[in-house]
């Protein structure tokens, strides 16, 4: 292969063949091909994208680079991407309770990075958890229960991780052709037969804007059905965390307080619309049908009945589901964020508070750090919420009172406080839970 | 330094401060940033440009990344830098030539790569020559002499050979800022004060078109002069080779006869217009009387007298100048190309014929390889010149019949011949030698 020319072609605007982006990802994922050319290549992506076709020949060729999982064809399966939030816990109740309604699930998850957290290491926080499952362990357990959620394996789509690796330290992550290829490259490399992705958009999202997330959720549906999958991406707000609390295992207990049927209304209503989504491709039902089934399977407590199987499937402790409170382990030493001044609570930045949960120690900055599980945060003004002065904006529960101080100006700076009051409150402006749904 | 902002800066149409750009030169000089961020750097480049102030910089930068030669306040000193073209020999001449009219050089030659020549690789067939002379022994001949030529050394602009070198490897090479930038650098570190470029235009040519080549002349021409130098540029014609002769030995056979007042009309024409564009700048008289000033003396033989103290100087043997077909070695086997039919000479190709005369062995693909400095070929026919079917258009001088056959292919494309005669002869519609000055 011509790797030079091959890196001109897109420089110059042409279209790859199917043929060349395959022995391209394959001479790269091999190593024969140098990162300094990968790297040339993904920069004139970044800026003459990849059409159509290049985009699902690029993301197929990623997809069987390493292992596929399979289950069969007398096995409808479902995946649930998101693009990344702060407090974003929905997995964890989303998983069981599509299988609950009859959707299996077989969920890959990745550890947090940044200011956000991963599935994985929320999982881990749950006594005895094994969040690495074998292949055939997993298959096993989404044939016989119905649903499990493994660690995301580096025998799959392992090209994707390299390219991914080189993006990261080359400018070329935010291209909406490579942000769609590594998405839909490892979802297919996981063997689902539909896809639901929640697309984030907000201050607390790489998509801040409604245009942005439409185009990532466009792509992304279009994409997936072009290799043949079916699809549906929700538009989901996150300005603010998602829920009340914020921290591995402090999201495990909020989850399951959403799977007794409590919890905060955002978390269960972006649950609910996913876990339909879900229900809508696994069983050729509308999404309004799908939805509802959720609902009626979160308020019956089937939801929470398959979650304790799933965690006792994965060696956990299924008393989390009963007593998650002295089970789990949050960090016992409290600090009381307080409103400065009075007014309305104008803002909470998830990007912000993401942040200060991760000098907590909740988060990493790279792959391989050690993460505090306990350290969380709880929000106790959320957006249009009148405070008093001193009254409490955050509940910061932590164990190192030096990370507490690198912490807190985050913690700080995530609130504003409009002192004047509106002719109407702010809560009346808010967008809803849900922004838009692309099919 | 932060590299990943500084290549998200330039990807998104942004400028560099003079201080990143000292920064990122001197770490991926020593190679602290990796040749995969510099690649994506570069690749930002060739979408987005480079201001006239950040390609400045850079260009200083690049200069100062190592030795830089100097000569001191008493002497101005001009350097001239050509494209690069087929049968260019125009060095061997100016150099000589400028210092007999007063206007002292100190040049920097490379060697030949792909199918164009280096003046270090045609001084080499000069017997007894020593192409690299240290720092001192160059300064001290420019002094003593009014000239010296030396190989270009790996210590002048070290970073600027680094960035060539990851530019030929990511499609990068065909930028504007990265092109002058690479050559202007390389003439601020050898110290010269005035610069001429030979802008090279046509098919044998970087350039092929007037519109591309006026751009670099210009850009040239600014940077030189935004660095504080003085500078001029001629667009010379590259369709055809220049003069008669192609091979290193023969073409120093060519400047000599050129020295001697003799030679083919396009070599005298180039070369007496940079050098008088060279005594222009040195002595700070019009380009026309430094022009007359170059042909007075090159019809004198104050050159070629120039030229014998200049090959004695360097070790090498004067008597090339008095009896150059016995002392330059030329192969003697011999091959005629002869004319397919009758016809005008359309076209005799730069680049195809220096293709053919790298497969006899005359040139290189990689900067260490061993060439052939004996071999070459003589055009009989050059464009407009009518031909009878069987008539010579091509002697070719060989030494390995294997090359021989690899090399023919290229010569018989070379040329073209038009069978019917036209209404006025092309030579009539052809262009001058000197397509345009840009000062």
């Amino acid at each position: 292969m011509d790797v030079l020319s091959f890196i001109e072609c897109k420089r110059d605007g042409g279209a790859h063949s199917r043929e060349d982006l395959e022995e391209f990802v394959r001479l790269f994922a091999s190593g024969r091909i140098p990162d300094y050319q990968a790297a040339a290549w993904l920069m004139s992506v970044y800026f003459k994208g990849l059409s159509e076709g290049e985009l699902r020949d690029f993301t197929l060729a990623l997809a069987d680079s390493g292992e596929t999982l399979s289950f069969g064809p007398d096995i409808f399966l479902t995946d649930k991407h998101s693009t990344g939030g702060v407090g974003d816990k929905v997995t964890l109740i989303l998983v069981p309770l599509a299988a609950a309604c009859g959707a299996p699930v077989a969920k890959l998850s990745g550890r947090g990075l940044g200011f956000t957290g991963g599935t994985a290491d929320k999982l881990e926080a749950i006594p005895g958890f094994r969040t690495h499952l074998s292949g055939r362990e997993f298959r096993d357990q989404v044939k016989t229960l119905g649903c499990a959620i493994s660690g995301h394996s580096a025998d799959l789509a392992p090209a994707e991780a390299k390219f991914y690796a080189l993006r990261d330290v080359t400018g070329t992550v935010p291209s909406l052709p490579l942000i769609c290829s590594s998405i839909v490259s490892k979802k297919l490399a996981g063997g689902a037969d539909g896809f639901v992705f929640d697309v984030k958009c907000g201050r607390g999202a790489f998509m801040t804007d409604l245009d942005g997330a439409r185009s990532l959720a466009k792509s992304l549906v279009s994409l997936s059905r072009s290799t043949g999958k079916k699809a549906v991406a929700l538009i989901t707000a996150m300005d603010q965390p998602l829920g009340r609390w914020v921290g591995n295992a402090a999201e495990v207990l909020e989850a399951i307080e959403v799977l007794k049927g409590g919890g905060p209304e955002d978390v269960r209503e972006v649950t609910i619309s996913l876990t339909g989504a879900m229900v809508s491709l696994a069983r050729g039902v509308s999404l309004e049908e799908g939805r509802e089934l959720a609902a009626r399977r979160l308020d019956d407590g089937s939801g929470l009945a398959m979650m304790k199987k799933l965690v006792e499937a994965q060696g956990g402790d299924g008393r989390i589901c009963d007593f998650p409170e002295e089970t789990l382990s949050i960090a016992k030493e409290t600090f009381i964020l307080k409103a400065p001044v009075s007014g309305e609570v104008e803002a909470a930045d998830a990007r912000s508070i993401g942040e200060g949960v991760k000098r907590l120690g909740g988060g990493r900055m790279s792959l391989n750090e050690e993460i505090d599980l306990s350290v969380a945060v709880r929000l106790q003004a959320k957006e249009g919420a009148l405070v008093e002065e001193g009254d409490p904006l955050l509940e910061i529960r932590y164990t190192d009172k030096t990370r507490l101080k690198d912490a807190l100006p985050f913690f700080e700076k995530a609130f504003s406080i409009r002192q004047k009051p509106m002719a109407k409150p702010v809560k009346d402006e808010k967008r809803g839970f849900i922004l838009e749904v692309v099919q």
